[in-house]
């Protein structure tokens, strides 16, 4: 995986309106990295498709956004230009480098925060797909000292820890928004190895080794939240699943992940 | 009703993934337990609607699910293939002895849980309809000291009282998932003569004497928690139900079931 | 109005089961009484209409049911039968005396607590309608011992006071419902003057000068019920309309409901 | 601007029922203020689609109201007559001199509290726009003594303060309304040079430099009192956006909220 300089300041990539390309502009810009190759149409429609249900699910608003690792380039990823999550369909997808650079000279406008998505996929080879979303019942654990913990088995990989990253404790007092690398990477040394991180009066990012897993985490993340919510309104101790069951129950979510999955692709149509 | 050595590790009923299957396969193979007998396919439709109709209403989400026991041969029950609840009709219900075996020969893939289903039904002559959810306005009271009550008449089956059953208790760190007979077994010895247990970091089990009266008790155990939420949050007592009122509200939702059957059997669609 | 005795036990007018009618029978029972004079089938269209709505609006599940006095004949009443009320049409309303015996021979199955409307009609002459409903945010508030006040100036009519009726006062352990005359005056000896009044572990009742104000009623009396959940949890004192505010604001409503009333008549279809 | 004397109990402008209108009525009665001139239909579009996308949103419900100042005449703004928000069309709009009364002697009901409007384009020649709403979840922060404060980037408008306006404190008891001049003078007191005012025991403001900002606000005014209501139920310090980082994240929102009005828009339907 490529680890060069960050070039995510590069002029030529910067939050630009989307503007009428010519053919030759579109075949590929001078500096603007090459794609990772061809990839089955039905991938990217996947990856809209999840966008779309997020947002039926309430995992994300009109903000928030899925990315997925190019499955041949791991220093490539998809993920929708700068769009409202239920409108993105398989031609809005972008291909980025771990820069956060458009491949193949694509101008249309970007998300501000790729940089979550780039900096995740080139420190983590064991992740393939990212979801950052600002889901109400999720924030709250990244403004509280108490920490988020599973609360059921389908959370179970939340009994891994949920660290909460505070974008001041680095950078002092910004827009809140990582939207550049260094950011991306403060980000990633807070997440390590963990599939799901907080962020301080902003969001979450989820995490995991496929798609279905990834937008799993987020859902049940969510869930999660709405739960010990509830259970902490009675005072008293909560028995969670210990780091143990949580291994053990996890395994298990990986394999019916993809039976919610066949679900949620249905509801988000095509 | 049968009471012999469990045979849930029967290493030809393991969670195959569908399968082409040969006529001859369907025919029944050598050691799959005979059908209980043919059933109005009425009877299968309203199972397929209970599991479409509690998805509508939010007591499952992907996960879940229902059974109804053979009205001709009490040691046969009735279950969906592994498949989110939204999702299942009729064509969908495998038949399964108590053992929770397929019968016939039926190798589609089994949802794991089916033991919380297969031991009841061997144990609770007077059940013949289960639902198994994850609510989570109803998880919390697996994992706080505070015990579910009954805060309306509607919910009168919850003044007999609402164990919880801790998985860890008897098998130490699991994947919290009722996978086998002899953790069906544990369930049912906590469950004992109740309408609702829940079940620790994990979720719950309603029963009842017939498939309305198990669905409108998994209705109506998740409405009353979220009632009961509410009502903590005022920090003094609750006026619940006493176990008198529990028993002589209870009657009357017997028979109002039924007129919440046909508002929901009508909601839920072919 | 009618005061003579209560019939609710009269044997014929007890909760029967539909059955079919031989015309002669339909031209009216012996003692069944007559009807208070036909009626504009657009109020019957209103009444059926509300029942829906309130169903839209979760303020009403699979239960409950909404009644409006008989305009020409104040000792008769209009309900739905025995219905869930997202079903109730115009045709599914039948017409009650004050003593809740249908009119005309109507042996359709009634709903058992037709004794809350029949005697808050006879009680209350300027009442012309009633909801009686169990929404699980207000359930919370006939349970614990703060009592609802108004959060705001749409629920401007709770700043009169909301009394709690609890029927083990009178009547010991019971099934919770008001099913007979006695128990219906015993909840309009609490209720009073007042436009609502809770039901312990059961529901509550909202009364109004007409349809569109009673059901205006119900809705806002749970969406305080929802406000006040939360401003409760702030631990503080909150400053809710004083009775003074409560009048002046409520004449403003009582115009303000039918601005909601055209979009709720118009939200619930024909 | 006008700064004139206020005209608001002019008699002709009265809250009038619907009438039927000579032509000659219509074009334009004696003292009924002139138009500030067409506007393009598109704006009055989009302002009938702000108040149905509120409606959806759940920011109002059958009341609430949005209005736009007119772009060429800094004293003159438009607004829905008198309509439930979902129900608002570019025909229901009505033109407002800066004393609330309705232009070229356009007669159809005008909503009560218009003085909010029209006070706030007095006052704050910054504002292009201003929702009104009685949002559930926000009601509390106008009752308890915990002040609103932002919980996330999005709603980094809050981070300048939220104060909260009591009607009582000038006006002694009222129906809580802003209906006239001077009650709407004495509400643009506490909002000052805020985005957000609280209402006590009403409801709350919102005002943007655009429709799409006072619509972004709105909205996230609404999400935000929901997660701060969750992590308040935590008991200890909540790490809220700093002034300082509430003024950088508010800018990015600026942009942003058009990425989220044009999710909106469409959602709204024409």
């Amino acid at each position: 995986m490529q680890a060069g300089p960050c070039l995510c300041h590069f002029p030529g990539n910067a939050l630009a309106p989307p503007a009428a390309l010519s053919p030759a502009d579109l075949g590929g810009g001078g500096s603007s990295p090459a794609s990772g190759g061809p990839v089955d149409r039905a991938l990217l429609e996947d990856l809209a498709a999840a966008s779309r249900f997020l947002s039926l699910q309430g995992v994300v608003d009109a903000f928030g956004h899925v990315s997925m690792r190019h499955p041949d380039a791991p220093d490539r990823f998809f993920m929708s230009r700068a769009l409202a999550p239920a409108l993105v369909g398989a031609d809005d997808i972008q291909e980025f480098d771990l820069n956060c650079l458009t491949c193949q000279g694509d101008q249309r406008a970007s998300f501000l925060e790729r940089f979550i998505h780039g900096e995740i996929y080139r420190a983590r080879a064991d992740v393939m797909s990212v979801v950052h979303s600002h889901s109400p019942s999720v924030i709250p654990f990244g403004l509280v000292e108490t920490p988020m913990r599973a609360m059921f088995h389908n959370a179970a990989f939340l009994a891994a820890g949920v660290p909460v990253f505070d974008i001041a404790e680095t950078f002092g007092a910004t827009d809140m928004l990582v939207g550049n690398c260094e950011k991306g990477k403060a980000l990633v040394g807070v997440l390590a190895d963990r599939p799901v991180v907080m962020m301080r009066a902003h969001g979450s990012v989820a995490v995991g080794p496929d798609l279905q897993s990834a937008v799993f985490r987020a859902v049940y993340t969510e869930v999660n939240a709405r739960i010990q919510h509830q259970a902490t309104a009675y005072g008293g101790p909560i028995a969670a699943l210990s780091p143990e069951e949580g291994q053990l129950a996890d395994k298990v979510n990986f394999k019916a992940g993809h039976r919610a999955w066949d679900l949620w692709r249905k509801t988000a149509g095509q």
